[in-house]
């Protein structure tokens, strides 16, 4: 698959349909298909949850319908993706194979009930989903519209049955080969803990052992391991059947309070498994504890997020057009803010705007969750207006497609590794080890100047970039020092942080002054971290000013570093808080410190000075509240202005762009309304 | 049973009293029945948890210590009030037969211990318990100073053993008849939830299902069905001997810290099975963060809340004379508190101040709960001369006997079924949904003006009210809005609020604009309800002022009704807030947001004088914090004046009346201390 | 063992040192070695946690690695403190014999895991720990350089398996002899829940009972009683090798965020086992909330309450060089501060400062913990130089060992029957009992006047002291209140406080006015408690001055005693909340409220100028952030002079001292650093 998700004509319209809500209604089904119409949807994906309606008892498959939704869909021209009904298991399977449930941290097995509720191990069920996947690969695997295979939905969870922790041993076993090793790993010495028998071994659980941080971090990457095994065998009946119907399942993150990334699965790891990178993204708009403005730079972050996995194009395989229904306040989009949202995430590189869902159920779990045709109101509703007005800017774009976001110069180090060890350590302060927020606080500057940035993981080649930020890279190893001196040594810039290179691959202390080439990067060795109580502040004292320091304060030894600035109070004041490093062709920085954002901004700002990293656009903003994001191509340049906020603003457009969204020629100041899209192309 | 709940001579004044816990002192029980007569107490509640008193070994039977109390009890002209002893079963029951012990919602089953803790199901519990009950109907059933029986005690809880699943999977069976009907009401076909085998019904639980809402809801009503199918089982052997003597069980509400009304169980339906309704009454008097007024105004409500349960005079079983041992701060009754609030639930409709309880525990759970004769100091206390003031208080109150609450033309509707799904529904957001605060908030400004409000139930006549308020009633059927309808036609004045009839009985949404009836009678389609985070506020337009608006607006479309007031702010500023539709003979006004009080201060204000509501009484008072509630019959009018505050005030007494509690004519200006009672009679 | 608990020429100063980590690298052990004389450590703390390494399966023992380590150790003049492994079991033992795993109260089997997490009961773990620390007497027991037996590590918790269930029943059938006297003290008629048979007892469990008061508190006996069984049968052998060994096991307390006595054992009672109290001391140091003076003055009363286990000298087994793991907020030490609290310790009659660890782990759950050697910077740290620093110090106090802190005349009961019974009583108000904050309430003005106080339990022998202060003394015997009594009337002076003599031993609350004794002694009785809500003030008039009163107010009927102050609102205003009274030659003060520091801090000033107890001392400070303690033998005075705050300070010496630091002689002004201690000596 290349940058391109589908080479479509158009950015995909459309989202999750449930008819097997409506099976006895087919005048629902006909009304609802017209409406999809007149919301120019051009996609819809079938079968999510539907397992009791594709096979009621065990081994009567009922397609019927299903052949019926492709037909119906054929005939308007809308493309289906089709979900692998996994996520949802029918009663008479639970009843017929307990296997199949789950079974919690405690040991105890679930009743049937919820979703994403099954065991990832048992071979009855894994049996149990091929055989389906076979069924449905067979029937629908060479349909014209079929575009996408969307395998079950939200992976996420564990079981901790006696077939998973058979699972977790083997993996182990083929991980660490000896006993011995594991042992070391676990520091098992102390505390009487080393494992003498492989049977030993148990997951982590509060009845259990809670506290050996190497073996938390293994069950993490289990846990991912045998998800991704899941899915994997998921995936095989289908491509067997036709291999160039490309496979996608649907990541989440982003969510309230933190818009944080997903944690309980590494999906850097996961997106190599898929042919694209989908993802559900429900940012809680119109809050009130942060701006839009605020919240729009979280929620870029979480775009670029996951267009990193890939670095190619993405989709937003659900969003809701109104407002969720499991937020703390389901507060509804304000208008423009359904275009507003959705266009940020084909500046980013979405290839589609998709619904949860079509239809909203009338019943249950999910009933007030906002959809395109609602219980209340039908489709005569502001919402089914806001999703049919994006429907035609979406056809007013079509010319966009077949463009990716711009390159970015610059990057963020993100690694779930050391996101998992972290969040695990036992020290620093779990109130404010903040390493998602830390990110987004970097990020911070660059979006507000419109300077495209992309993630990078451990394993990424950080040669493109004129510029490198790896803050909180707290469990780091080696290789990946070796990486950072060499990036310096060639050229590059990077920015650390406080710490940084503690802990390695499995989890135990580096020694004595830590890594060489770590030492050698930032030419610096850290003494000590102080961890600050809430309170308490401490101050940075650079570029003739003083700026408020939290948290954390690495003390450091200089080798070949500089100081740039120092620390104003208590008794490492006037010792460096933030250095500089000369090193080969590039320069290493090292900010020592927790800051407020106002240092950030004065730091980066004068690195983007230097080393040139301003956009260059064509079109001039106003405030911080408009941002721009640039999609092109070799021959298209497009320019997404997106106003997050609800007061009007203008922008200056330098040269002649045309609006795309209307066709016309524009020039000079232009008004955007409150939460309001222009969109340019040259 | 009449409107009186005894027809007695007197109000009934006493409490539980245990003298199980001093078989072996009987000079204690000696100096008790003589304090009894001091404070002035001429009823007793007898055998509350006494089972292994009474049966100490299984069928070894001992009643003479019970005998010689209604004995002592007789000798003084004291009622008793006998309960059955089911609250709590002794140590052999748990140990001879373990089904009784409830299993909790995780399928453990409990241990022996604390109270209330047996299953409902158990064929064996409800035997054991026939026998017992058989035994004192037997032995008791015609006691000449036998007034009432007191089944159990507080029922509440619900058991999740087999027994009791089996219960309710029959339960459902008999409402759905068929699985399709079931699936449907439950929305199976989403979520491959659809049930195939009656068999793989379970009930709510952590382990299984918590989203299915309309299982969760029929799971509450299957509680309060079979809680109710318990207490028939303990009444038919009582009533088989001895059909003359009514029968009650002791229900809660009004508890801190929102004196709010007992939802475990619906006692509107419950009510319909006893004599006659009692209640358990533990207002936090003295709290710190409401007025003693303003905790007044919530407890007339739960009083009227409890009368309206059969709109007939009820009892108070139980209260505390001091202070109780389990609120978060056990503050005591500040003087002249516990007449203001044992006469202020007299006022409502209250036949009786009993207390738990008599002689206060030595040791174990319930030794620091306030009692008549305390621990410390004996009868030597505060307590006990307050008790025994109020006991010479009601003497002097017997006249008031066989009045009743001056009937209401202002009813509130309040719906158990209603208040459970508003509680489950997962959308606007739980921390300010507040359904029971928003009836406090309509209730308040009729409470403060001494105009009398009853609470009405869906099954209720609602035509002998001239003006009936129906907030937040979001479950709703459709036969409700029909009588809705039908009263504002016949020239009722109805008024309702955001958030109504979103879901019919089943917790199904209702489809596009809504139900017709409900449209007619308020003349609008809600359109979409926005949900405010807590610090958002719009505005309302009314009365030429401006109103704050928090938590919920619904967005209107008006078919017949008028705006009478508009939102000030947001997308749908200068949309109606608050509208009126005449239909028929009648009006209905629909408040589409909620606002502060002084809005409905506001409100009601005018409409109490466009519909002639306001309370036409012989006494004037200068302060909210006075109120007047009227007992009455066909010839006497009995005026209770309380004032909620420590500071003391006037009144004005327009004509002359007899202070009843003197005897003594008064006319003119009369002050009232505080925490003051004055009560006056024509 | 006499006062001076190792007649040891130096002070111990030394560690936790776990070699078992690196017996696969002897030259890390060898640095180690190197660094213990660097620092100047004369003391190792062997074993703890060992058992894998000393028998890695069963029956299979190796002690060659820790014969070494006595070797080494011997080498270089260090003494050797050796643990009994039996905090942490090894895998095989608990795969081998499941019953050694603990059960929670919910009934439920641990997993391998953690520490501190094996049944006291079970038979067949007392065989194998019997089996194990008989092996290390034999081996090490007459080791010359063995100078103490360092049992299990931090003894707590509960098991709930059947076997403690058994020998729970076995403890109550001995204490009560009968079910009838068992039955009356957990007032188990009513709520019908009298035992029948001893075989229904059960621990109090959330499956079962919690509010039976009597049983909850014999519950927290038993464990004591338990774990002490346990204790004392692991010492067995070792004392049946070599009698002369002194045995200790680590007790804990002071931890944030209260600094509060722990309160899962007796240690009142465990300390009358041990030959010499040692404990593990954590103090936040440098929070947020609470000043250096404050948190001094609270870890002064933690040392006082360790050295009055057993009035004798203590030691500090465990503490950090620099910060600990599990603190909310893990901040280091300021320069100066570990030599600050070191001394501290030292100066309240400890006789150690160990360390845990030696060398820091290099992962799992300790690895953050601060030690003396750290993963990160080895030896070139600012703790190893502090650590060394305050080696250096500890060498120059030689002079000072054999001395024992000055002989205190003012005493504070404190009891942990009381404290458990206060904590459960259901009743006053949870949030504000704060039973161990009254305490430091009361200790605050002499430990800020540098009067010596000592803490004593109800068995201890009043008379030594001229003032006695016993707050809250809420379950308080008759033979308690006899022995108060006597004190008084033999001269001593006693201050009581509100909620004293409520319940006895059994928990049974005191009938009329309680304990004639108590009224003798107080004057008084008491005839309510009154309790308020966090914001409601009551107030105190006395010394022509109104204090502030919270939380609590006795109301009290005097009769010998004289009103000192009276309330000054609500209805018991200008009613006593201060008393005195005079009995025999002594007097006892009621305080009969809560009130603010202010208050107490007159009171006693007035008290101590009146009994003439102010502290004589040679050195004059000018703030209360400077404590002076003393520590002396016959000929010897030494004073610890140390300043609890950043900011450097002046003390006048008025006769000339020798500084034990420096050897010089010092008079007249001189200067203290921050954080920095002066120590005089005579």
């Amino acid at each position: 698959m290349d940058e391109m998700s589908f080479k479509n004509k158009a950015f995909l319209h459309g989202g999750d349909y449930n008819p097997d809500q409506w099976l006895d209604h087919p005048d629902v089904i006909d009304q609802d298909f017209k409406a999809f119409a007149n919301a120019k949807l051009n996609a819809v994906t079938l079968g999510v949850f539907a397992w009791d309606r594709l096979e009621p008892a065990e081994g009567e498959y009922h397609f019927e319908w299903l052949d019926e939704m492709f037909d119906r869909a054929a005939a308007q021209k809308m493309n289906v993706i089709l979900a692998t009904p996994s996520g949802a298991r029918p009663r008479w399977l639970a009843a017929n194979y307990p296997e199949v449930l789950r079974v919690g941290e405690d040991g105890q097995r679930n009743q049937f009930g919820e979703r994403h509720n099954h065991c990832y191990t048992s071979p009855i069920y894994r049996e149990k989903v091929r055989q389906m996947n076979q069924k449905l690969a067979e029937r629908y695997g060479h349909r014209k519209n079929l575009i996408l295979w969307h395998i079950s939905n939200e992976y996420s969870g564990a079981c901790y049955c006696d077939l998973c922790q058979a699972a977790f041993r083997k993996w182990l076993q083929a991980k660490y080969q000896t006993l011995e090793a594991l042992n070391h790993a676990y520091w098992g010495a102390f505390w009487s803990h080393e494992y003498t028998d492989w049977a030993q071994i148990e997951a982590p659980s509060p009845r259990g052992d809670q506290n050996v941080t190497g073996l938390n971090l293994d069950w993490r990457r289990f846990v991912t391991d045998q998800t991704i095994d899941f899915f994997d065998a998921e995936v095989a009946p289908l491509r067997a059947v036709n291999p160039d119907i490309p496979v996608t399942t649907n990541f989440m993150g982003g969510n309230p309070p933190e818009s944080d990334v997903f944690d309980a699965l590494d999906y850097q790891k996961f997106a190599q498994h898929v042919d694209v990178v989908s993802w559900d993204s429900y940012p809680n708009w119109g809050n009130d504890y942060e701006s839009t403005e605020q919240l729009a730079m979280k929620t870029s972050l979480m775009n670029d997020t996951m267009r990193s996995f890939k670095h190619q194009n993405y989709l937003i395989m659900e969003n809701t057009p109104s407002k969720v229904n499991w937020h703390q306040f389901n507060h509804a989009k304000r208008p423009g803010m359904h275009s507003m949202a959705s266009l940020q995430e084909i500046a980013h590189g979405a290839d589609s705007v998709m619904y949860f869902q079509l239809h909203q159920s009338r019943g249950a779990s999910e009933m007030f969750h906002g959809a395109v045709i609602s219980n209340r109101g039908g489709t005569q509703t502001r919402t089914f207006r806001d999703v049919a007005q994006l429907g035609t800017q979406l056809n007013q774009l079509k010319g966009v497609v077949n463009t990716h976001r711009k390159v970015a110069k610059v990057a963020i180090v993100f690694d779930y590794d050391n996101m998992w060890a972290l969040a695990d350590a036992r020290t620093y302060a779990n109130a404010s080890k903040d390493y998602w927020k830390t990110i987004q606080d970097h990020y911070r500057y660059f979006w507000e100047h419109d300077i495209p940035v992309e993630l990078v993981g451990v394993n990424d080649d950080l040669t493109p970039y004129q510029l490198v930020i790896d803050p909180m890279h707290f469990l780091m190893r080696p290789e990946f020092a070796a990486k950072l001196k060499a990036y310096v040594q060639n050229g590059g810039h990077l920015v650390g942080t406080y710490i940084s290179g503690v802990v390695d691959g499995d989890f135990l202390a580096y020694q004595g002054a830590g890594m060489p080439d770590l030492i050698t990067t930032y030419g610096l060795k850290v003494t000590e971290t102080d961890t600050l109580y809430p309170s308490q502040r401490n101050s940075l004292r650079i570029f003739n000013q003083k700026y408020a320091v939290r948290d954390y304060c690495d003390l450091v030894q200089l080798t070949t570093a500089k100081a740039l600035g120092t620390y104003g109070e208590d008794f490492y004041a006037d010792t460096p808080a933030v250095t500089c490093n000369q090193l080969g062709r590039g320069q290493a920085d090292y900010v020592a410190c927790r800051t407020d954002a106002d240092f950030l901004q004065k730091f980066y700002h004068q690195l983007v000075q230097r080393l040139q990293l301003q956009a260059e656009l064509p079109i001039q903003k106003k405030t911080t509240k408009v941002a721009i994001q640039v999609r092109e191509n070799d021959t298209t340049h497009v320019y997404f202005v997106i106003n997050y906020s609800h007061e009007p603003t203008l922008v200056t457009v330098a040269t002649p762009l045309t609006n795309a969204l209307t066709g016309q020629t524009e020039q000079g100041t232009q008004a955007i309304a409150g939460y309001g899209v222009k969109v340019y192309r040259n």
